[in-house]
């Protein structure tokens, strides 16, 4: 839980998503009601500045930086390092960098994201950066999921390195000790899979340092048998993805089927409850929130970047591998 | 749609599921109720002829071949072409080599059914055989996606294959000309996935066969955006099961949430009523059933493989390749 005493900064790129600034304002407006200790570093255009005075939000609870320079959600790392490195997404990186805010977080394209937070943070880990989020298991449970979309490829070496990493977040954000981990795979038989799973496997049953209960299948997700659930960024997102859209097919059903939809939905099963996703693997809380998340989700992605701010993840990161 | 006139004969791996015998049997007369021109050869042991014989089910409609030698779900492809070469799996997928059989069912292993299908009946295109399921996108619509799992590791030419085997397997069950083909990926722009992807995405672009739409991404897998969803083996048996997963969590609510989850289903999504896969690329009809199917399901599967027994697919490959 967040200690509601200590204030923590958040640095919004406030350009970032698909929904337009009403949602930025919308998310800022619930996040700041929720957490009085809150307080936000918007880096945004001149129209976000209007929307946010218009809307009264209480001026001591942020500081707005003028930047129009939008990043496009599929830039290429070429066009990221030389026309975006002044962008509203760099400079919100910038201010976890300088100590100005305690995370940062950002709707827009995971590409520029992960290559500006390298940029500017620098990895504190031997691995690749992976986008690690919760899966809801049950009403007062989750597991933490990684990679989702970081990388393009991934090696045995990396799913080692996820495996670490998820596992000190698990610990770090759950205040849990020696959390499982699995792989997610075809099949749980142990010939199952891939080269690369198979010699991850090999890997991480050496590392004693990780609690390995062995593979996993993907309709296993949000059963809560495991506490960190290890997949490659590739195979990561597009299982996210086709959950999200089965979920969506219920929640988007219209007329009476709606009504249904909704009494039939668990309690705990709130898809805007879970969004934003930590990348572990560089020197500060970078969150990234779903391009597409409504006001209540972004909201969700700041409180998510206050509750690492106030866990001892990055310096349990630069403990074990530095 | 079957036509009741022709007579088809469809053989049953007998010892391949989760579930029994029961299931076996439950199929069995649910199938023959539903296709009076249904005929099936049963490979299996006594206690299943036993089960059948007790439940009076019409012994004109079937012949039983006694097997009780069982492919166990993981073997491996060293066991299965030393020890299971006599297994029922192997004997029903022989009776489709000997035209015995239009098609075979089977609720076995991938693994173990990939390679006796291979070995017996030969692959009749140059490209690696892919399992291909429909997965339901609206009331009377679905779409095709390959590959589900039969496949470990998929390189770009893979790919293209597939994209060609769905084309051609679209077509043919559903008297479509010109499906489109969606590639699978973590983002719908040009620059986005794996080097493989992208390779892939040029050999597909660049054949002029295929009416190639692009990239689509996994929470669009329900909407009927495509007629033909391309994967890899990996990814494609993971996101399906990614969003059983998600279903069953409504499917499984219970009390009060049950009725509700029920009265909140669209009418077409009945997860049973998709189940079977066709295994493309191999010169017979073969259907994988899941190894967890329950007897409606497992019934779903052997008229998934009476069906494409009556359409044109094998011509329409052997026609394409050879």
């Amino acid at each position: 839980m967040i200690d509601k005493k200590k204030q923590i900064t958040v640095a919004i790129d406030g350009l970032g998503g698909d929904r337009g600034i009403g949602t930025v304002i919308g998310a800022m407006r619930f996040a700041l009601a929720l957490y009085p200790n809150l307080r936000l570093l918007v880096f945004g255009n001149n129209e976000l500045l209007e929307g946010i005075e218009k809307q009264k939000i209480d001026s001591s609870r942020y500081v707005f930086y003028k930047n129009s320079l939008m990043v496009p959600q599929d830039a290429s790392v070429k066009d990221v390092m030389s026309v975006y490195l002044n962008s509203s997404m760099a400079q919100a990186i910038q201010s976890v960098m300088n100590k100005e805010a305690d995370a940062v977080v950002s709707n827009g394209g995971t590409g520029p994201l992960v290559c500006l937070a390298r940029h500017f943070l620098k990895q504190n880990t031997p691995y690749h950066p992976a986008l690690a989020a919760r899966m809801p298991t049950g009403p007062n449970s989750c597991s933490l999921m990684l990679d989702l979309g970081a990388n393009a490829e991934t090696q045995e070496k990396d799913l080692l390195g996820f495996a670490k990493l998820g596992a000190i977040a698990y610990q770090a954000q759950f205040n849990a000790t020696n959390p499982t981990v699995a792989l997610l795979n075809v099949g749980t038989e142990q010939g199952k899979g891939s080269k690369v799973i198979q010699r991850a496997r090999e890997l991480i049953v050496e590392d004693k340092t990780i609690n390995f209960t062995g593979f996993i299948e993907a309709n296993s997700i949000f059963r809560g048998n495991v506490d960190v659930i290890v997949s490659d960024g590739f195979t990561g997102n597009i299982a996210l993805k086709a959950a999200e859209g089965v979920a969506s097919l219920f929640a988007n059903a219209s007329g009476i089927r709606k009504f249904f939809a909704r009494m039939a939905r668990p309690d705990w099963l709130l898809p805007w409850q879970f969004n934003g996703s930590i990348l572990l693997g560089v020197n500060g809380i970078v969150i990234k929130s779903h391009a597409s998340a409504g006001n209540e989700a972004l909201a969700v992605a700041m409180v998510e970047a206050a509750r690492y701010s106030q866990s001892s993840i990055i310096e349990d990161l630069n403990k074990a591998f530095n």
